[in-house]
This record gives structure tokens, sequence and C-alpha cells, in this order.
């Protein structure tokens, strides 16, 4: 077996060192991060577009859409008239902080309340990098099965909420919402837990209460 | 910000290496190895269950599952008297050639025609490692919506053959089975795309001759 050596920068330290940037950053403007992480196609951007819809104008959002290619989700943000940019891993497949820092500062961040950064589609590595968030937020959507909780359970015991989405597709998959909830109560005991449909909006209501909350937490004390 | 030096090995040197030893091991057995990649929850254990049904006893399936965490997966399998092994990462995010090698030696070689392994749930992180496969099978569910082959377009670049599952689902969903093969068609022209239901059984007999014909073509020549 052929091994080579390497040497490279301790990647782990640089990116806790941008998300403490981040942090300060975010304190200095009373501003609140949140760190959306879900499997591809478990709703995230539909569930940001309605969310977008409901905040407005009372908290002003801001987006941070993480793709691996393509600039589509972000968009379907500037479509609503939300602060967008899309972060391009380049086939990673994980945000960094050092680029969710970058691409912050960018943002007009004087005129926000609240930024949400929707990480690449993974359950997986995402749930390892902090960019500076206040929160990670699980997205699992009721099509994937209510064992994903127990097999990827690094999101879900670090997640300060969970969203359910797809609720509306229960009458036709063999999923429960009984059993979602219960699969991510065995993971982490405390989140609370936001079953919604975004395409009838059912339970966003709750939801948004959470968000109105965390972004008021942080509200600039000037 | 803190630098430290590290020295590691060149970890895709090792696994290029172990790729090759099981594409040996394979040859000499006359066998097949599939490698099977979706995102968590489009539905690759319950392909593979409906799969093993099908093919027996004509073909004889060996499964390897991926995941990390829970031996779920492989009980699902076993239960089916399918020959399996669950291989769990403990945290990593795809399948190393290493581990599938030293769990392909455990299995029956000797008595099965094609092993399918499903590797972890992601889209990213398991396209990028080669485990000795004949080919990739990517599995893309139509729940996740149609943009996903062009989002995540390393896989599907890369697939041998994508499956397109849960078709019954597209009565109460925006996407339409045209998008998604029109999807997976911008990223890989020749690729055969088996859409199918698991639960009502509709186009597994085109994806249940893909893989006779991929089994024949290694029969061991003796």
């Amino acid at each position: 077996m052929s091994e080579t050596i390497k040497i490279y920068r301790d990647l782990a330290g640089a990116n806790d060192h941008w998300a403490g940037e981040t942090r300060s950053l975010l304190s200095r403007h009373g501003l609140t991060l949140l760190n959306l992480i879900g499997a591809p196609g478990s709703g995230k951007t539909a569930l940001l577009e309605r969310t977008a819809a409901r905040l407005q104008p009372r908290v002003r959002l801001g987006v941070l859409e993480g793709d691996i290619e393509t600039t589509r989700d972000a968009e379907r943000l500037a479509a609503l008239r939300v602060p967008v940019s899309q972060l391009l891993t380049g086939g990673a497949c994980h945000l960094e902080a050092r680029l969710v820092h970058a691409a912050l500062r960018d943002l007009p961040l004087e005129n926000l309340d609240l930024v949400v950064v929707e990480n690449v589609g993974n359950l997986v590595c995402p749930a390892e990098f902090d960019i500076g968030e206040a929160a990670k937020v699980a997205v699992l959507s009721v099509t994937e099965g209510e064992d994903k909780p127990l097999k990827y359970p690094l999101l879900f015991r670090e997640a300060g909420a969970v969203v359910i989405t797809k609720t509306d597709l229960l009458p036709y998959i063999p999923a429960t919402l009984e059993a979602c909830q219960a699969a991510v109560r065995q993971i982490n005991s405390g989140a609370p837990i936001f079953p919604v449909s975004v395409v009838r909006g059912d339970g966003l209501d709750d939801w948004i209460l959470w968000l109105e909350g965390h972004a008021r937490r942080s509200t600039r004390h000037t």
C-alpha cells in the first residue's frame, strides 16, 4: 500500500476560529443565526419560503443558501425579496464557518433580525461543523421514514429544534407522525418538535413563534 | 488563527488499494458488486427487500448494509434469509473500501452471484469513494424533488443506473416523473432509469432484468 505524507492545517481549529468571529459579529448587530440541516429534498427551502412570508415585516429575515452546485435555492428566496446569498461548496458536503462568515459580512446586517443558513442537504457532515449558530434546526420529512433520528443521531442530538415536514403526505405512507416524534425523543428529550405541512400551512404558527422568540432574544441593546 | 501541522496518510490511495483488492476477490469468485447510493429515506432498504424477493433463487444475492448507527437495515434483510452484514461507520458519512473488503470476505462468496452494498444515506460523500463496485446505482425518491440530480451532480454523473423510487406518491406532490427523468438526463445521458414503486411493485421488472444481466456477466468461468 503506497502512502504519501501530506501537510494540512487544523481545519477544525480554523473552523472554530471563524465560528467565534461570526458570534462576535452577530452579537455586535444583535442578530440571531440558525443553522438549518436536513437530508436532500427534506423541504428546507420550501419551509424557508413559507417562513419568510410569515415573518416579514415583524422579523427581518436574511438567508444564506448552501449548495454544492446551482443557485436555484437562492433564486427562490430572492423572488420573495429576502436578502439572500448562495454559498457554493464546489463539491464539499457541508458549509464551513469561514465561508459563512464571509457571506454574512456581505448581507445588510443593520437591516436584519434573523439569518437562517440552509446547509448542504446532508444528515451527517453538516452536524459536525459549528458555523457560529445560536442553534441547529434539524429538518426531517415524514417520507424519509421514522427511523432517521436513530440512524443519524448526531444532528438530532445537537438540534435546538426539529421540524417534521410534509405531514400532508402521512395518509399515503407507512410512517406515522407519532413514530417520528418518538424517534426524535429517543435521541433528544428537550428540543421542541414542529410538525408542519408547508403546502397546507399546517403547524406553522408554533414554528414562527419559536423563531420570533429567538430573534427577540438577541435584539440589539443600544 | 492558530494552526497546527498534522501528518496523515493518503486515504484516497489506501482506499484505491482496497478497492483493487476487492475487484480481484470478486473476479476470482465471478461475483458482481453494486454500490447503492441515495439520500436518507430514499427507499434503498425497501428496494433491496423487494429486489431480494424477486431475484431469488435464480440470482443469489448478498447484501452489505452501511450505516452510521443501528443494525435495523441488516435485520430487515436477514428476515428475508439474505446473507447480510451490517457495516457501522461510527459517525463517518460514507463507506471506505477497506471496511467493505473485510466484510465481503466474511460473506459466503461461493454461494453468491451478486452483492449489493447499501451505502450510508448521503448524496454527496459516498459518490467520491470507489469500493470496488462494478457500478454505482443512484436512488432518488420523487418526494425529494426533481432538482436533486442538478444539485448533487457527481453521484448522478457516475451512476451506471438510476432508480427513481416512490412513484406511487406522484399524485400527491409537485414533482413529476418526467421532470425527474429530464434532470437525470441533463447530468447523465446513458444510464438506464428505472422508475419504481416498491409498495405497488410497479416498474420492478426492468430493474430486476438489469440486475440479472449484471450478475450473469460476471458468472464464474470454471
